[in-house]
Order: structure tokens, then sequence, then C-alpha cells
């Protein structure tokens, strides 16, 4: 199992003021210009471009093919209830995942099928729950945490994380939502990639466990 | 001006419990570990071995020639107050610096000259004022801010830094002293150089004016 984000400089995920009661206030905070910066490389992507029907065109070097493999070993992605309340307004009708995606929320809520193979199941009973569910239907494939950071945070604390890749973007937040707090010396890691691109810094770590 | 400071995955460079008032107690929260950790690249490099006396041998590979070309562009530290006093009590009587540092802070104390070159000044009139001595001081080279967070964080904010380092270690802190804390978005910055090596990922920032 593992987790791929992107990250500000200071170490958040998402801009202060980008949340449900401010979706249509993109100026509010600058919340969108400032979650722009930290994922511009992205957009700039051939696969992603292709994956979001943003268009044609887009580059299709190291940063491309890095996106492309963490698309292809995705077998399955679990998302936290915020993450999914977010993705459920702002995801286009084909939703990006075309996988089964377990969302750990209290919400009891039938499985939600998409157009284009995505299917969101909805987990009442907790993170270890949503991970013998995931595995089950990963097949041969790996797990994806797709965040937000609580998620990730629990999980990288039951020692239940392999490795995880960290997009460092240059931009400042100053405020937003943190993607470590409170993650013991006990989790210990080591380099097992860097990748040095134009726009952002690429660091795989692998947990040793 | 710039600074150059390794940092946990989690954002800290010094861990909870890295104090003067345990400075003899190094098993107090695995201070100690926890430190030789974030630094464990630097130790083993050539250039810092010979720079602290600490013997014979070590790597001289690109990690090595980073640290030097760094020391060799310095032509004064600025260090803020706790940053001295820990260096106080832990540096050697030759002081690592062989330069002029100014220290901000509000202790009033004559100047400390140190074998090998290093003197410390104490100033009481804030960054600025301790930037212009510095600037008279450093000749054709640069300025380097040793620390800690708190000035490195008022000389960001007041954008009188020009570009920055940040060695990204594999160690999680949990705890401890933030590099980053309350950078406003209006601190802008492009990635100039980005250097992966097996055991740290250096990454330098230019900010933009």
């Amino acid at each position: 199992m593992f987790f791929d984000v992107a990250a500000s400089v200071d170490g958040f995920i998402a801009p202060e003021g980008m949340d449900l009661a401010h979706a249509n206030d993109p100026d509010y905070k600058q919340w969108m210009s400032q979650w722009s910066k930290l994922q511009a490389w992205v957009f700039h992507q051939k696969f992603f471009r292709e994956n979001l029907k943003l268009g044609e065109g887009g580059e299709t070097g190291r940063d491309n093919s890095m996106l492309e493999e963490t698309f292809r070993r995705t077998g399955v992605s679990i998302l936290g209830k915020r993450m999914f309340d977010g993705g459920e307004r702002f995801w286009p009708e084909e939703a990006p995942f075309h996988t089964p995606v377990y969302v750990v929320t209290h919400i009891v809520r039938k499985p939600w099928a998409r157009p284009g193979g995505t299917t969101f199941y909805f987990v009442n009973d907790g993170i270890e729950s949503a991970l013998v569910q995931a595995r089950k239907a990963a097949g041969r494939k790996d797990i994806r945490i797709g965040g937000g950071a609580n998620v990730i945070q629990q999980y990288l604390r039951a020692g239940l994380v392999d490795e995880f890749t960290i997009h460092y973007s240059p931009v400042f937040f100053g405020e937003g939502e943190r993607l470590f707090s409170g993650i013991g010396k006990d989790v210990t890691v080591r380099i097992k990639r860097a990748v040095a691109s134009k726009d952002v810094t690429h660091v795989t770590f692998e947990v040793e466990k």
C-alpha cells in the first residue's frame, strides 16, 4: 500500500480555503490559484490530460511516465470522507479512478457506480476493514491511499504503508491541510528514489518494517 | 543572502528535546539519535570531518562538494539567539565558521573571538541591522542565515532571502523546531536545482523578487 501526493514547501497538501463551503468562491484565500501552483506540473502532463479529458497534447517526459506508472499500478484507492466529499463536488461524471474506491466514513450509503469503471464503496468500520476489502478487490495490483492527510496519517501510524512519494512543489501555503502531523519517530524510512524535474522534485520513501 | 538546512520528512530542523536543558541527556526523547539521523549524510563527508576536526577520511562525492561550496561562498553567518546558545555549548573551541558571525539577540555582550577566525558579534537592534553589518563584513562573499527557524522565518517574511537549500533527510521527528511556520503565499519561489543522493535529497529554491 502506498500514497503519492504533491506537497508545498511548507508541508501542506491543500491550501486553506479549499473546502466545500468555498467550492464556488475560488478567490477566497486564493485557494484555487494556490492549488494550481501545487499541481502545475501535473496539468502539463499528457497522461493526466487524457485521463481527465482535459484536451490533447501535453508533456511526455519523466513526470508523465511517473503519473502513468502510478495510475497503472493502482488496483484500488482508499479515500477519507473529506477527500471524497470534495471529489464528489469536483470530479467529472467519469471519475478519474477507473477502479473500485473505498471511502472510510461514518456515512452509511450504498455503493455508487460511475461511468468509466469507478465504483465508490462506503466503509463504516475503520481503516483496517477498508484495507481488507481493498486487498480483495486489488488483485495483483497495489492499493493507493488517495488522501486526505488524516487517513494517510492513520495508515502510516498503524504501520500499514509500504512506501510513499512526495512531489515537492515550489509554493508556500502558510496554512492548510498539513501532510504530516503527529507521525512518531517509530516510523522509520529510507529514500528509495529521488527524481529532480524542472518544476517539482519527486522523492519516494520506503517504510522500514 | 541564503540559508541551507537539513529538514526531516515532516519539516523539522531540530528534534524535540534538543535544547540546553537536555544537553547532557542525549536519551531524553532520543534527541541525539534523531538529530544524528537528520545529519547522517553530513557526518560522512570529508569536508565536514576536516572542518570539525573529526578525523581522517570521508566521502568525496557530490554531497561533499555541496558542503564545501556552501562553506566557501559564506563570508558571514547570522544566527538567532537560541542557535548561538546551543552552539556555544556544543561547538569545539575552534568554532566551525572561520568568519564573522552576527547573533541577533537581546543580550548585550562584547564581541567574542574564537581561535580559527570566528568572531561573534551581538546585535541588539533586529534582523535588518544585523544584515547591514553582515553585508559590510562579507565583502564579495555571501551571507548565510545559520538558523534557527525563527530568524530564518523573519528574514524570509521580510523578503530579504535570495535563495535557500533544503536537504530532505529520511527521518520523522513528530515534534520539534519546525522550519517553516506562517510563511505567507506572498513568498514565491522556484526550483533552482535539485540533486538526488542516496541518503538525502537536496533542493535549492530561488525566491522571486
